[in-house]
């Protein structure tokens, strides 16, 4: 993540919590240095924990950061993930922002990692969608990769996807997709979400180089892929989840896009420890 | 809400998605002025719908919008909850964050009001946590107050609560709570997280204002709460869910904390239509 | 302070002194290492000598700093404060805002002092009031309790405070106060400002938990401390100053909110010299 | 002042004091029509009013505002000000904010207007300094301004002044001119600080526009003055307040600046009655 | 552009101008209302005037607009662009950033223009490269566009471009193909910067989606282009100007990228006059 | 520079470069170190190369860096200017923006330096105006600083410029200025844009301290600085370029103002190697 960004973003979750000031720990804490372990409480997919130090080091200049698990392994329960050494104050600061982040990420690393286990041996990867909380979409779709999935676009400014309004308002696929070639920077991707069989050829012969198969049964997904083999990349996409992932990847899409990677994803449980 | 505030944040919310712009949408859109329904495609209780206008307000002066639902009503499968007319280009700047933030507030509220109902003949009510996503807390704390719950503090800054950590830093409990006595605003109440019977003592004989029954069994609450009838308001908190939320609430405290309203609320399914 | 916040509106401050440079400074000044001393120029109470240092490094990385009196102690003429020794550069672009942090903070918390040291053999302690600086708020409250006073709420977001238009509006006290209780945070204090007895009974009884006794006699506030002795917190507020604080804190109230320690607080004298 | 740049700040002043939200008013008060009326308490120059509606728009796009004095205006103890009607909740969200940047203004203003006055039959000027509240110096200039005085340079930033430090550092006034001449706009003014006379004659001939006459006694003032006829600006500085003013004038200075037109200056007594 | 990202960068192009305020236009003008003409100097391909609208409405909510020619139109010396009635205050804090941004954007679409002329009976196509002006890229991309190019990716975050340090990082261009197929968006292109024929093919291979020929002579892109025709985009790059660049089209590349659009363009002439 | 203010400059234009991510670095760069350097490919003044380290600390802590060149020097094709030594990611990051600043910064000193060189000999100092890339002015105009011009003002905050529109609109040149004096800072000079010699005697008459001869003929300019010797700061301005400068300067003004400098710069030709 750009530095910059990164810094930026981190200040505005401080000033969320925090705002002007904390008032307990402000009244009540000493500047004594205290020792702080970061512990998984059940087993899951670690996500998030790079950001601990730059979150320090908005608060303080003196702390010392330990960290024993990496992105995207799998933590047990009770084992230890991080070991910070610093003022009271300053782990107080960032005690809650730091666990909040860490357990949305971990939870969604954790269910991607579980999706993307089910189809390892298929060609598909799982992918995201821009279905995350407003505010937090580049972490989650950061954990989406430590997890193991592939991103999807991050918003509307980095690859052309045209939908069925898109499509209404040129006046049809090729239409729209001539028209995207036209305007779009000629390094964005043209994807076209197709509602069936005929859209699909109509998008592939104007030069869509992704077509979403979007809502389709797998048989028909599987007949769009051997007839237009080699011709288009294919995103399998619609109400897709771990009962039908499995028949879904055997259709041969090369990514299947997942909502609920962000959307139903819930937290894993930590804790942080003070000795 | 502040409404500068909403503004600052929905427009961070926007460069998320869009940063300079839509490729797609304009590259392929015309002017063209549409109606869009958005409906619900399940049974839930809404929330955010109030924020559509606001949101459609930082792209396009020219709109107009209906909202035939309320905050906090239940909304069936099917049902419209509200009408926008306006260009294409506006509808497709806006629908995915607004959707976005109407299914992650609706899914908050509508897990609010399900506790919340389970427990509506008793003196307790239903409040949240610190524990929200990051970059989107006031939206998510919104929800669970639309959802019939009450907020806890929304953040660090706006009331004292007094923790382990805090207690061992200052030496007890009765001296945290004097140095939050001299030193935090006197219109910021003071709770203590208590462990056991007797912490709740020694924090009701210091002034505290609010006592939270950490994890204690409801048994041990029950008792606390007659003996100290009347000296302080009681919250429980510590792993309470749709199983146990009853057998809290008969203890007779005031408030049982649930991070799982936010933390573990999945979204409701909406969708926006265009004509 | 959150030091995040600290840091944003320090910088605000610099850029409103020196937007993009400081004509002279650029044009004139060597990168010499100088010395310079803060030095008290008449007797008070030190405020906002702990900004000096944040404030340096915003500039530069490379200073010492040494402070010679603590926030809240009383300074005399002649006394040194603090020794900087860095570039000329860094010190003539932090020296005014430096100085007038330091002498609008000490000023109020001078003022603060005097009425605080006035009452001090009595149960009511001096509080301070939103009448502050636009831009400068959390800086003139801290100096208030630097001073020795305590601080009312922060803003209007921080607890609640219901004055004659909002009981005209919500159509009565009892409705006002039910109101506050179903949508604020429970955490929130509710105040109540009376104008009488009975609007002060009213209130109580409908669970104010502080009354604000505005402009009231000192007749009549001590008849309404004695009368609900314990079942609520009382502030008295309107018009309150060196000559009749005694008298005031004679009624038995807990806390006196006086304006003047912010709009009428005048700077103290001090300056900086460069060896 | 430059309309994105009042936006900007009004906006910060409001995030300032109402955060997220404002607990009490959202709570308790209904969507009614109100009208409000901002009315002195005592005699003074008014400053400041012209804020008010800026500062309503951002809250708010209906309402409807009246003023009945202008910007500089002395207004009696009973008048009105202005008159706003809106919806109750606007009012209560900006009542505060614009009382307190009315009142400081005006304080401001008034003291301003009385020093003017005393000297008004003379050459003589009455300008400001860089003594100003962090984060609100353009609104004191300004009211400065208003009160009948001039304003000297905003910032550091907008013209030279070279004080003794950066005499020390660039090594004599002369070589300070000369460096100033040849790094800064040459549409900045150059002015130096002269201790004595026989600075302010090194000044003048090494081509200083102006001249800050500092800490002299009249007599050394006048002389210079007369000697130094037509070749420089003339600014009196140090310890000028009432009792002097007038002594100094005669002197046939240009101007007269006055920190404690901003830092002495208390606030005025007005009100805002919703009926 | 993004509604919202377009008012905050003009919002800071405003301040870099005009800060606090303008020290003329406020001491001097009059309210009265003014029309003003914006008018060619001489011949060029308009960009920009698009966005004098909303550079109004930062100021001012009061005026009319009307616009003569359209984006991409070829202007004649002499004609109307465009037509504002509106305050003389409005018209004076927006001309010069007005003119500004006409006249830079102006000049790169006029240069594009010339350029893409020159090949417009090839297949190439005129592109552009990240070397733009610090805080100025989107609109200055936005002229190429309009100027009838085709826009490059807009900056380090919407496409991947392997060059030799990635490579010589990576270990070869197999390995650094492979990394970016792993991390990056499924969404993105991407491109390899290739010195010779050998490159090419070893990115091709590794599935590179466009070919950067990096200063190649035309003998050998033209050799390429017909060996790997249909397996990848081809674009040309380095040192291409009016004299090479017919030359370059022939050899059958895709896009030709030249940074000169942006770094050797000049402003074209015009001026806005007050009746 | 302030280095608030730079910091916040660099922190926007590395957003603009970099938003999110680097998606190419990220996916392919190993934390390995390596050097860097910046060499001269023409010969030219350089400019901006002092950025180069503070750019570099916004994104890492850990680096080496060493500048060969001074501010102002001039650079034969081929030499070396600087050398980095940090993380290949961290070089990346900041590659093009390093140069995008270094290359337009200096082909405007070099530009300037060519002007200023031809009129070493005479009284007259060559200026710059507020033609500048929006967003990039206060290094544009540090540029020109650099190449040996002297900085007109800023922006319109700085100084007063009283222009044709201005008079029409005050009613006279009298008038503009007496306005002027009575509203603007007095540390503000004031300018005076006259078309003809009557205009200008008017403007002294009325106290302009400087004096724009717009577009005149060189005769007249003479006369007029002959005739006013002594009385204003003469500016030529209008349409002056290489081929004109000289017989400009031979009229004895003091200062000319060339658009050109930063409308018609364009980039130096310059690199970064890895080794």
């Amino acid at each position: 993540m750009n530095p910059v960004f990164l810094k930026k973003v981190l200040e505005f979750y401080l000033l969320e919590d925090a705002f002007f000031g904390d008032a307990t720990t402000e009244a009540v804490s000493s500047g004594s240095i205290r020792k702080a372990t970061i512990r998984a409480k059940e087993d899951f997919v670690l996500a998030g924990a790079v950001f601990i130090e730059p979150l320090l080091e908005l608060i303080d200049e003196k702390f010392s950061f330990r960290l024993f698990k990496g992105e995207g392994d799998w933590v047990r329960c009770g084992e230890e993930i991080a070991r910070i050494e610093s003022s009271v104050k300053t782990l107080l600061y960032v005690e809650r922002l730091c666990l909040n982040m860490i357990q949305r990420m971990s939870g969604i690393a954790t269910k991607t990692r579980k999706l993307a286990d089910m189809i390892r041996q298929y060609r598909a990867k799982v992918t995201d969608t821009r279905k995350t909380t407003p505010g937090f979409r580049f972490f989650e779709k950061y954990a989406v990769k430590v997890g193991g999935g592939v991103n999807h676009r991050m918003g509307l400014f980095d690859s052309v996807l045209i939908k069925d309004n898109h499509i209404h308002d040129a006046g049809g696929v090729k239409k729209a997709i001539r028209a995207a070639k036209a305007s779009a920077s000629f390094t964005n991707t043209i994807e076209v979400e197709c509602a069936d069989e005929g859209m699909v050829e109509e998008a592939i012969e104007a030069g869509a180089d992704i077509v979403m198969l979007d809502n389709m049964d797998t048989e028909t997904m599987r007949r769009i892929v051997q007839r237009f083999h080699g011709r288009a990349i294919f995103e399998a996409s619609g109400r897709i989840n771990e009962n039908n992932i499995v028949e879904v990847a055997k259709t041969g899409v090369d990514f299947i896009s997942i909502g609920a990677l962000t959307h139903h994803a819930v937290w894993v449980d930590i804790n942080m420890d003070l000795e």
